[in-house]
């Protein structure tokens, strides 16, 4: 493909080394060249800078200083940058109260001249327009479009009227403004030849429609899927094949793909719901469809019937997520999650709480499968399941993966991207938080946490990053560390020491001793590998070899003053 | 007295310059001087720099930039420091991943330099020790030590062993540690001159007793008391003098003062709980006390005698909660708040909220107050109540002041010192949130909020920082503002409308039509001024005559690349 393609894909986890990689990967590989040596699909890496959605509000203000936007935000641009994307997307979010639009410091100063990039810098839709219509750090659409000219944007993107970058025009002549528009467009004309658009005949429809969907692609998607449903919880009720079951919940029939998706989830050809894999193997007659609730409207009235049929069945799974499909998705309209949504609450959107509790209350077996891109409160009450399964947005073998799994004709081997919160205030929860966020606690000064019968609340998450259970044990022994001058060797043991073949995430987790002048997390991911063991075999675990480089990438210590001396080389 | 104390009473609002004027008067009224000219109290102002505690986490870290700290975080300390009290508590907060204990920049470069803050900096309990322990930015205790000093530290809080400072002994022959300790000595001798140690006798206990409880500080006390309850929800239930009501709630006999307040309140000469004012009031028969559940145990079986209660008396009082009690009071293994307390939850604890629920399930006429000193969560369920009062730690006359403004002998006129969040997890929320946090949304980019189903979370929180109901109804006139090159003046006209004499607190915010570089808030308070109207009273109002720079302190412009050149002068 020959044109300037901005991939909107989300890689996000709330890691930013994960981030950083998969990113990386990511990019290289859309990026791939073709025989002529052009850039077969240009990628834009966003947002350039954007970390969380404080209170739940999307595209929510950042306040971080230099050492926090280089040793956590930054740090997966850092990755993603050395595979050369094409694009970088600023975001809508204001860092340290300069919106990104007009950010001329993190977009000239750090993103050009101390990262090195060198491709295009565009804005994301309406962001230029925002600096005269919200933040007023403009008081015209011109002086919006100057503001973000001269911090560095390139591009704008405006899929709505007006467009802001036109009303440069009327300054072209403007001996500054028309160097920097001179700069862009020698940018984006740079992209186009690298892209093949001046060289090369438009793609052939015909031909990009051998290509996608083919028989090895959708084996990859399939395989995806399966590796990437985690297994949180199981009392030994997994897997089973059960010769009757109730299938209860609104997610139980629909394809929940998520608002990017590629693909119209109302779409019948492409893949299936829980409810029609399972009818495909446990054939029709043994599968009762009761949603019982709705996941916006709260009305109850449903609920005994499902509880019914779980009875007669003896056996529930419980299908309960939150929505995120496409805008040509007949469900569009009962979205509850997805771009632009602003949640108040992680819990389960509508009656479907009030469903799981019943269910549960009157003790039948139940197994809850999670469908939604985000991560979920789990309470005491939900806990009680026998079985939970997260699903994400998994695509669109979602359904044949999950009845897989529930049948045990595939091990369940993927880990949470992201920790669950034990409570829905408790947020943000992350895994790497600073030692300081552990103390000025009754536990940590003084003690008496004991003495007290409210539970106050752990700064661990119960359900972290990096969390996932397998139907089979492994065992991975104390780390052995071997440091030279330059590079540090780890090794560990890994056996599979339970009844089946399985496959692990083996993470390896990093704190210095001590560091000078910031602080360092509790601990911080800097490896991870997936191995795939028959039962009872172990391997010795070695190529976490790394130049010192690599680690100390994690930390690039203290400035309070501006700008670290930051090298980008590897 | 003479010695060095720290108050440790928080003064804190979800407002940066009500913040500010409140540490203002609180460090001008303590370090009054006496006869001798010498300071009544010294006065620590604390914690700098705290902002807010993320993820419900006391003491959790902050990653503010310059900017952030200057135009938000600062503030507060801007007007404190223009009383000149006589030290500053650093927190236990790390800043941009450098913790107050060790950082030189905030303590010597701002606090010092740019600010002009002359005092003595000191650390909190186990701060100091918490670079070695937790941080690891110390390798051992007299690292930890030094590392303090050289920030700027002259004082360590250490109500537990070891104190960290007495480490440095052994370097003190150093001349570089010398001359810091020296330094810190020095500071701490002369607030010692200034407090009179050196020249007058201790204070005589039998004096002080003569002075504390006067009858004109209690009657202070009872006037701060009335004048601060809010009124959140009223359908004209209020006030109301009934025949018989029902008083129900953990919170109905509970005389719920705070865990740094003076008074212990298990001491029966210490103020009335709302039960005791309302027997008072009504007659001992006349009021039924059903606790009905508790704040911790989440049983539920006395719910339905509540109820009973509630519906024979034909109006039920709910005093829901949460506690914060001193550590002498023998209700303070049940603490659910106060210092060290990590929430996951803002919501009421125990089954308070199943209690309140059951009652309004009963279409019984109910008036639920608030106790605890927080915002508490007003679910849809809770809005059904046909009045809230919340009384946060409203001290020893909290029972009188509720019991009267029930009745209507106290108009209320209080006013919210925080936002209430929309949902448990909406948070953080505040009023004067940065126009930037609008964009993105359904609502503000693409307009199709409305063809959703499923509501998305509102950033502005329905009941906001400065709202508060009365008894009577005022109007008060758009603003007529006069700007000259120096000074600008305000005026509206407040008129109260309604039946009978109340107080209204007229609120000035501001928003400039544009500005350079970083972004202003949506709205922001700069003045506000509390009136005493009778029923049909007007005024002008006009006291709002300012010089600029005090409004445009407000706002300092932006310094990505450092430090802000700042000026203290008034």
């Amino acid at each position: 493909m020959g044109s300037v393609s901005a991939t909107r894909h989300s890689v996000g986890a709330a890691d930013s080394y994960l981030t950083g990689e998969i990113g990386h990967a990511y990019v290289q590989t859309m990026q791939d060249k073709d025989d002529s040596g052009n850039i077969k699909v240009a990628t834009t890496v966003k947002h350039f800078v954007y970390g969380e959605s404080r209170g739940g509000i999307n595209a929510a203000s950042m306040y971080g200083g230099i050492n926090h936007l280089y040793n956590d935000q930054l740090r997966p641009y850092l990755r993603a940058l050395e595979a050369d994307p094409a694009a970088v997307m600023v975001s809508y979010a204001s860092v340290d109260l300069v919106p990104m639009s007009a950010n001329k410091y993190l977009v000239r100063d750090i993103l050009r001249q101390r990262l090195g990039f060198e491709g295009i810098v565009m804005s994301d839709a309406g962001g230029i327009a925002h600096l005269y219509t919200e933040s007023r750090l403009a008081g015209s659409y011109a002086e919006a479009a100057l503001l973000a000219l001269e911090a560095g944007l390139q591009m704008e993107l405006s899929p709505q009227s007006p467009a802001v970058f036109p009303t440069l025009v009327a300054a072209a002549e403007d001996s500054h403004v028309g160097q920097l528009i001179d700069e862009a467009v020698l940018n984006n004309l740079q992209l186009k030849f690298a892209t093949g658009v001046f060289d090369k005949p438009l793609p052939d429809p015909a031909k990009v429609n051998e290509t996608l969907r083919t028989p090895a692609h959708l084996e990859i998607s399939r395989h995806v899927t399966r590796e990437s449903i985690v297994l949180l919880q199981n009392d030994g009720i997994l897997p089973t094949t059960p010769s009757k079951v109730a299938l209860l919940g609104p997610f139980a029939d629909i394809r929940n793909y998520g608002s990017y998706a590629p693909v119209n989830s109302s779409d019948s050809r492409y893949g299936n719901s829980l409810y029609q894999s399972l009818q495909a193997k446990l054939g029709t007659s043994n599968v009762t469809l009761v949603q019982g609730v709705d996941f916006i409207d709260i009305d109850t009235t449903n609920i005994a019937t499902a509880v019914s049929a779980a009875k007669e069945a003896g056996l529930a799974i419980i299908v309960l997520g939150s929505l995120s499909v496409g805008t040509t998705d007949p469900l569009v309209t009962k979205r509850t999650d997805g771009e632009f949504f602003t949640h108040a609450n992680l819990g389960f959107p509508g009656a479907q709480q009030q469903l799981l509790d019943a269910v549960l209350d009157a003790s039948i077996p139940t197994i809850l499968v999670l469908s939604g891109g985000q991560p979920f409160v789990l309470n005491n009450s939900t806990l009680r399941s026998n079985a939970i399964l997260h699903s994400f947005l998994g695509g669109e073998f979602t359904g044949d993966a999950l009845a897989e799994i529930i049948m045990g004709d595939v091990n369940p081997s993927g880990k949470l991207p992201i920790s669950l919160p034990q409570d829905t205030s408790a947020t943000p929860v992350f895994y790497d938080y600073l030692p300081s966020d552990d103390t000025g606690t009754a536990d940590s000064i003084l003690g008496f946490h004991s003495t007290y019968q409210f539970p106050l609340l752990s700064r661990s998450p119960p359900m972290p990053f990096g969390f996932g259970l397998s139907y089979t044990d492994f065992t991975i022994s104390a780390p052995r560390a071997r440091a030279s001058n330059s590079s540090v060797e780890v090794r560990v043991n890994i056996t599979n020491v339970g009844p089946i073949a399985g496959k692990e995430v083996v993470q390896l987790y990093h704190r210095p001793n001590t560091t000078t002048g910031i602080e360092f997390p509790v601990k911080r991911l800097v490896r991870f590998e997936k191995v795939d063991l028959h039962a009872g075999e172990g391997v010795v675990f070695a190529n976490w070899r790394a130049p010192l480089w690599k680690l100390s990438r994690d930390y690039r210590g203290p400035d309070p003053s501006g700008v670290p001396a930051l090298s980008n080389s590897t």
